[in-house]
Order: C-alpha cells, then sequence, then structure tokens
C-alpha cells in the first residue's frame, strides 16, 4: 500500500509543530521537521545555521541574504539550490514511509501522492501568550516578531508554490488550534489518519 | 447558560447545507437557511424570489438588480435594507436558542458571541459533480456556474464584512467535504459543539 502522509502547514507560535509530534507520536509514525534541515545540511555540504536561514523564509531583509543571492551558472540562487534538494529529500521520505511532516512546503511537494494536508492557525493574541512562554521574552515585540515571521513564512511558500499560503481549499483540514485547544487538534487529525 | 451556535460558510455545491442539518438533526437544534429568508421577507414586506437574487449575491449583473440599485434617502440600497433586517433576524435567533444557521454572513455578524465558525469546501470537480447530480443538468457549464456562483458569494461577505471569504484564519474549523466525505464532516463538528 501507498505511503500514507500527513503534512502540516502553521503560523509560527501556533503549536503545529508540537500538534505534528503528538500526532505522529500516537501514530507511531516518525515527525520530519528539523530532521530535514538536517539532512538538507548534510546533502549539500551548507552549514547548518545558513539553512535554516535560508530555507523557510525569504532572505530579502538580512545582510548574509543579500551576499548570498548571487546566483550560480545556472540563475539559481542559494535558496533555489536548498529548495530543490529539500523537495528531493521530502520525495523520498514519502517513497520510504508513512510520516508526518511539518512545513517545508510538503503538502505541494507531495500533492500528488496519498496525503492529508493540514493547516493549523491561531489568533495573534493566542500565538503571542504562546511564544513568550515558550521562548521567553525578546526585545521585539511578540506581536511585532508573529507578523514579521508570518510575512516571511508566506512570501516563502508563494514563491516556489504559487499557492496562496492559509487559503481553507488548500487543505483537506485547517484548524484553530486556539480556540479548539491542542489536545483536540491532536485527536481530529489522528481519527483522518 | 449562553446559547451555543455553529454557523457554516460554504462553497456552493460544497455540501456544506446538507452538512449544517444532519448536524443540526444529530444534536437536536435547529438549522436555519431558507427559514432566514422567508423571515427576512415577512418583515420586510419584499416578495421572496427578490430577496433571494439579492440576500447572498450581488447584484451587479443582473438587470433586475440596476433597478433596484437606487438608494432610498438614506443613502441605502435594498441589499443593504436586506442586510440590515437578515442581521436583526440572525441576533435574534442567537439570543433564542442555540442552532446551526449556513451562510447569510453569519459567523460575522456572531462573532462576538459563543460560537463555533465553520467553512466547507471542495474542489471544483467534486462540486461540479455533485452540483449536476442534485440540481441536474443546464445549458451552462457546471463549472462555470461555480465560479459564478463563488464570485457573488465571495463579493458579497466581503462587501458587507471586510473579511477575505474562505481565508482559513477566519474559522475554527474548515473541511474539505469532497476529500473528507460528507458523514465525516458532520462527525468532527459534533464533536466540536
Amino acid at each position: 500500500m501507498e505511503n500514507r502522509i500527513i503534512t502540516i502547514s502553521r503560523q509560527f507560535g501556533s503549536g503545529g509543530r508540537t500538534i505534528g509530534k503528538e500526532v505522529a507520536n500516537q501514530l507511531n509514525i516518525k515527525c520530519y521537521d528539523a530532521q530535514i534541515i538536517e539532512e538538507v545540511a548534510k546533502a549539500s555540504g551548507y552549514a547548518e545555521t545558513f539553512i535554516k536561514e535560508n530555507s523557510e523564509y525569504t532572505t530579502y531583509s538580512s545582510f548574509l541574504g543579500q551576499i548570498l543571492s548571487a546566483r550560480d551558472y545556472q540563475g539559481k540562487t542559494p535558496a533555489d539550490q536548498i529548495w530543490i534538494i529539500q523537495k528531493k529529500i521530502i520525495e523520498d521520505i514519502a517513497k520510504k514511509e508513512s510520516c508526518v511532516i511539518v512545513g517545508r512546503c510538503a503538502d505541494y511537494i507531495l500533492k500528488d501522492k496519498n496525503i492529508l494536508k493540514v493547516f493549523i492557525h491561531s489568533s495573534l493574541d493566542n500565538r503571542a501568550k504562546r511564544i513568550v512562554e515558550k521562548y521567553g521574552e525578546t526585545d521585539k515585540d511578540p506581536i511585532a516578531r508573529l507578523k514579521d515571521k508570518d510575512k516571511k513564512r508566506s512570501s516563502y511558500y508563494e514563491f516556489y508554490t504559487d499557492i496562496k499560503w492559509g487559503d481553507a481549499t488548500n487543505y483537506d483540514i485547517a484548524l484553530d488550534s486556539g480556540t479548539l485547544g491542542l489536545d483536540k487538534c491532536v485527536e481530529i487529525i489522528k481519527s483522518l489518519y
């Protein structure tokens, strides 16, 4: 039987990664997230920090991004090269086993496969509360941090997929983790597997 | 205890109304849809057909719409007047009882109440199949009929609410009735009540 993959796209601070890990845990399958970054790092030779900065967020605002946006002889930026490697890794994982994949445009990359596409979101207030609890305070206001992350994540997604990030019609199911609660989200996703 | 309302927004042909009725049936509460139109008709004195044409769809393309878009002494079009009456009726229902309300921007009108906001969608192909089965063939291609209805419904919604229709973040839960199946949608919504 074809492997069954759950892809989770999520707003920063919505608990999407926590939900993905718990779903995988309860279903006794793997959850890919940071692991993918590591594999990308190994396959590409790029340092892991650089990949973290370039793989899911657009680089337009960073000085590093400007230096690194030089194109190679095929016209590809480092971010494009990472996209290609990452895509290959996600396709390989999907061939190998049933699993949960959080982020990384996996829903788009695996769109022709047997996948359950999930989107997790939550209000700015709920997410601000969560990131402060989870990552602590910084100099920057949590709402501003979230807006910045949302903007970068959606730009990256829309640049590589040409699909509007967060549009309900792209997903089998979209859940507000703030109003429904993380446990309820896990339960619903599990029941659809 | 405050009444608990389930609001269902839906793409035309997605089965959202059928899902709403079944949820209400299983929960033993009322489902409001056509009834609202009737109440609007009674309260406003407009003929029911006219309200059907003006209440959920914008009228820009119809000849009737042009005639009727004359504004009254307060600058309100007939569609604006229907909006006001309809809003009042929905608020009254929400005060009276727990129920399901399908369409009519009820999610927006009752946004400060104890509501569960649901969005039901499905691919164009799935919806085309469904409307042909349900309403039969017409001279117009079903895909074109759907696109037209989607456009009108979203224009109406966005005109009166200033919120993007179908954006996942507006709803507690958004479900693809085509990939998940109507029964599964009913089960999930019921479990959240």
